[in-house]
């Protein structure tokens, strides 16, 4: 058998793109697709949809394009969301509270299961329907529910000592709400949110811009 | 005089964790640092900062490294942070609020200046300091403050049209939270704050960790 091509994770990355488009696409009854189409709603080129997807197989055909409900399900496959899994949250100031409320984290493939916080004024309280639990419970919560998954919404300073708990505990991917870059050992996954630098890497476009400008007034 | 290269938009993107960096080791009185150990700190090679770098100037010393200070100021500059730009935020449910609340955002660079929402029950309710506008006075206030900026946390349906009140009062660069491709004229910056394709592309790795598992135990 023909070995497949190990895919480079910016790949990855962008298949949950095309997965979510996909859906989009079958609430609204479409069921063939293009990699032009797909492409143009992702700001995507068609070409580069056709090679992400050539890593894992054989997926369009010739003058019809992609069958909608099938790509959506070989892709949510690949992604291993075919299951759900568990997942905790730490820290439920005013961005975990968004969090638990964020209908986008009851979607397919991932299911938050606790919440934790170390506030002894938010202990026992609920957010939504989790009962606020004390970081102590980090590890024995992980160990029953084989929670492979968290998100670290504590401020900065705690991230680090978190992330060791939950690592600890047996927690193998990461999404970090702090402005820190964790340290890990290898083969923990950690992916951050992080939106000054998105804004700070947009700043250096509108200052260019804005340059440009104060050259042409004065030319 | 020689021509600069134009920067690819994925090195614009690191250089604002080059900036947060910085930022840390000067707070630790750090005044030194090789490419080596900021690499490090921040998952990047040695090699790729000094070719990131390399686009804007020469900014190391051979064997004695980088002037913490000296380069951080200068990695600002190129990130147009030497000035504030004012910014809006629209949509103020509990994820909004978290923004509002997030000290990140009184950083260096952005300026949060005004906050709207179209829930008739939070209009002149203030979250922090500022009260909930209308989203009728986004064209006002964004020309009255030259608003270049934007945060769109508003539910997934109603994106689109707020980016394009957003873009047709004059806003140029958009952060957006919600879970949709936006449609802007060319020239418009939108970068995504997206915590759903970023956990998606890790159950990746862990369902293929699982597959790997359950094959070694059938071998």
């Amino acid at each position: 058998m023909e070995r497949i091509e190990i895919p480079p994770d910016i790949v990855i990355r962008r298949l949950p793109l095309y997965a979510r488009s996909l859906r989009y696409l079958l609430d609204e009854g479409i069921q063939f697709v293009s990699s032009q189409e797909l492409g143009e709603r992702i700001n995507v080129t068609a070409s580069q949809i056709r090679k992400d997807l050539s890593f894992f197989g054989e997926f369009g055909k010739q003058g019809i394009g992609y069958d909608v409900a099938k790509l959506l399900t070989h892709i949510e496959h690949i992604l291993g969301l075919s299951q759900d899994w568990p997942m905790v949250l730490v820290g439920v100031g005013h961005l975990g509270q968004a969090i638990v409320h964020y209908e986008g984290f009851y979607t397919k493939g991932v299911k938050l299961v606790a919440i934790f916080d170390n506030d002894p004024a938010k202990l026992g309280q609920h957010i939504g329907e989790f009962p606020v639990l004390s970081q102590e419970h980090i590890s024995p919560v992980v160990q029953t529910h084989s929670v492979k998954m968290a998100i670290v919404a504590v401020p900065a300073p705690q991230a680090q000592s978190v992330t060791d708990s939950l690592v600890e505990a047996g927690v193998r991917a990461i999404l970090c709400y702090a402005p820190v870059i964790l340290q890990v050992p290898d083969g923990i996954y950690v992916r951050y949110i992080d939106p000054i630098t998105a804004l700070h890497s947009m700043t250096y476009y509108l200052a260019r811009e804005e340059e440009r400008e104060n050259q042409e007034e004065r030319a």
